[in-house]
């Protein structure tokens, strides 16, 4: 089973459950963003939760070597076209400079980590219209000098 | 003065009084991250904070329209190479649908705007290395139908 | 059954039964533009105007479900070749920045969203030719200042 | 005089003499959308129209013939960056395909002209929200059989 | 019938019968060009054509559904690479400014029509080689002023 | 004296002079498309030629090499924006497989010359609108056996 | 059988028979490079050679228009990636200007064909390493003045 | 003296002494290839050639250096649109996978070095018109197996 | 069997077996990155080697020829998108001219042969944080002046 | 004083002084990569490392901030051009999925960092031709899984 036929299984059988990520995730004792993203294919999830993944969902047993696996993480647009996406690309266009500035003052001359790195997503009711919070949380990687 | 030779001053006066961007920022009594876009030619400035800042860096009074004019937003390079910036851009791209899925389980239908939109940045002392948080705050906007 | 397989399901049960997009819109009571492009896959349907496509062209009841799922949206190519859709990207860039510069006299520094968004398309007869009239409908987003 | 210089010279006596697009419409006897174009550089002007905005801005003699140019129309970037412009340019992406099927549907088999075209900008005041609404108006062009 | 199996079922009805294309115009009453445009694809067929060239070629009776149905054009490179097409691609960038001007020069602002517009290809027997002849006629269309 | 400045001072002087490129065709014995791509740097004059138009236009001197210089053809856009020119590659995509199935029918394997062409640009008055006549005359090149 | 067929028939039918290009070229009297580049779909055969060919690696008979069929031809990276071709684009992009420049003092105004075009390929032995030995031979066309 | 400024001188130099690159290429005892490419910044020259070529043209003397230095090649557009360079880089496109099948089979797996390589460039007289001998002679590099 | 087949019953076999490519290499007496590269369809084997390989991991016969077929070396993004592998091109970018000039300092003009060239990949532990040791060896190749 | 004018400056004194960059990497105590990337304007230099090079190289005294200050790093070319960056690109092409299979196989799923990086280039004396080592030495990061 490769990470292509493991993403349809696990979309299908989320779907015929009436399961939703969040609930997947609690069930499996790990956080919504990681638990979502190696369902669909970005992230390998070690053996006690690929088990897990595998029991809730009833996957044939061979899904857990794939949710094992190491994946080779791509994305079919450079500039992504989906109306979600292309705001997440806008917002690193337009900030993107001021984030740069932003974190060089706080912590010098490195970057943000994108692998030693969590997420979270959460909803934010407001009487005006509800408001998305994203978190982002990476390790900051201080340039080598040698 | 147009938007170019602004930033140059902008850039200019706060070397030369050794001011960060977060001081700037409290000075104008505005937040970090809109400071510096704004002073990075990526956002309009409102007159008060304009003015604000006219004074605060000493700039020609020329620069207040040149804060207050509109700007075009555009960025160099469709897939960034600065690697603080590309490690953004890394993120949209292997958790762009992560994100998508969850937003969408949490929202309906919709995207979060980049437009009504806010964010900050901080950074988190650990003994295993510093993290950088990044929290955006984006309206959620359902897809009209009609 | 997913969108490729609705959207091929519905032309061909449009054409088996001689309808039209503006009157498969009437017989469920929302406009040809939005009905056309859920029936296209450009947008999700809520549950009863899904339900009453799926009564109106037989489609199968999975159909409903699919009408109902939120689509990834997307486009073939970033520049358009087909002449009709060439044009309309040959408007945006011709009259781009005098959109750009009216919107923002009227209104201020903002966009037109593309979200909170409704188009109607007429014809208008006329002897010397006639006309294509589109009107283009979106909610103004003031940028935030924070 | 060539268009480069033309439109600087234009942008400069504008802001000078606290104009907008309106009014300069208004006072040279031609639309908002065309006026802003042409002295934007896409479109070239009549001689009177030209005289007019001439005499109104107290442009050098030889921005008659500028504005008389037959421009060549070019915009930087292929897919726009402006958050403005990119959701005129979402819209052809999203709708593109949904407006081919409906004005084929009404008019048969051609295009709408981008040339014999002409369009207007409004705001609609709207208490949850102002609106803009754009028109766009373009002959029918069928396509040749021989 | 969609167009891909249209073309194929042309294309191998014309080889098996040893017909060229100027026969199968001759033979419907239509111009050479318009009528392998319409075989590739590329271009709709009224009623007439379309059964005339069902019955030339003995095709299926849907495929005069297919041959009337409104083509979405495009083409595969954005730079051609065949050296028949390429040559035709390096004429247009060649003489692209050229050709600008001297339209400009004979009839004002406006474009030659690919809409309204006819084409024919002759050979010319010349000793030092045969020549072809391409000949393009395309309605003028002057940009709307309002 | 480059190619940049030659075309800056041919059109100065055209202007000044209110010639066309058909007069100054007609003036040194030229055919208007060639003399214009001379004018605009796409194509060298032999010697002759060369000096008829810098007496013509009262060009230094140094013009005569400039504009017997062998050009470095180049066009800035890979898919030309301008809509004039744009309407020309619409040809080419659209057409460009008629062509080649219908030169080939004519001639056999082989190409176009591009080289070996020559080109004429007429205006047909036509009630209903009038028309441009573009003819394109090329060599037949054969694909070389060997 | 179309080119694809063809190509993979004749690959199969040479290893099959421990054929090499040199020696199928020998068999049917024309070069090797002219041969293979018949054999990879990148030109067409006389009825002759395709005969030949045909009967040589005992393909089936409708290979014989499959070889005389005029190709599209096309490949597939604009920036050619595998080695030993990227390095004859390398030699292009370094050398192309030195051609132009040598070719432009040996012929005058011109290019050289690649239409009526021959090629060899030889191995020269040599003690400190082997070395290839490319002959291109093309016809000198001028640029036509008219 | 930098490589921009150097070409540009010399070239100044060449054709006010009427001098041809294979003149100049005679004059300091190296093939016109290569001197050619040197003089056109693509290579860099051993200090007895820079001083010859100095010398011959009457250079500064910072001029040796320049010719010295090792340069950064490279080349404005990945693909070329000059026409005598593109015919070079469509015979890659055409002929490309036929060279590396009679490379291969000639040498076996490697490549031919565009590094350790010359080429010469002939005009063959020709009554049917003249041709244009490209040869080119590159070391065989076989993959290293480790 | 072609080298995509091959690939896949490699992966298939090694996974079955739990074999690692050290393992592997170890095996069949070669190098760990030479063998994976050869398995990868990066590489073609001598016979030796390819023989090895089959019957280590029990390959049906074919599988010989098939690593020994030289390989058309391709990779899908220009620009890669797997974070590993992008790291890599990042250190291109960010040291390519660095390693430019050191190669140039210590060599002279000429390239780093990837043709002869091994590479070999190492882990270091370190309580900090283990690290990659990648060690490439490639000749350096002197351009030819002739 | 920007870092463009750093470099040069940088690059001039260097020549004029008859230094090569592993004497300037000596003289100041770091590694001769890291210092080369410093003054071609790729890293940031502590501010000893940077007063010891404006020292050795006697650079005004506002060039200890300009080598302070962070860089936005940036390169031209998405697919180098120059034959010496060229190959490096090719060799990350041609090995990257084989460096990923074996940095996964030793380390587990994650990354070697481009940031908490060091290099070294050698030459390595060989009668058959010198060779050059690079030796790689990076941070493995694993993917964190929350």
């Amino acid at each position: 089973m490769n990470k292509t036929d493991l993403i349809e299984a696990i979309v299908l059988e989320k779907a015929a459950r009436g399961l939703t990520w969040e609930g997947i995730a609690a069930a499996i004792g790990m956080s919504p963003v990681w638990t979502t993203s190696v369902c669909l294919g970005m992230n390998s999830a070690p053996e006690t939760a690929a088990k897990a993944l595998v029991e809730l969902l009833e996957l044939p047993s061979t899904a857990v070597a794939a949710l094992m696996a190491y994946p080779t993480k791509s994305w079919e647009q450079a500039v992504p076209q989906d109306p979600l996406v292309y705001r997440l690309y806008e917002i690193v266009g337009v900030y993107g400079t001021t984030m740069k500035e932003l974190i060089h003052e706080k912590c010098g001359d490195g970057i943000m980590s994108a692998i030693d790195f969590t997420m979270t997503i959460d909803k934010e009711d407001n009487p005006r219209g509800d408001r998305v919070i994203v978190t982002m949380d990476g390790k900051f990687l201080p340039y080598k000098q040698w």
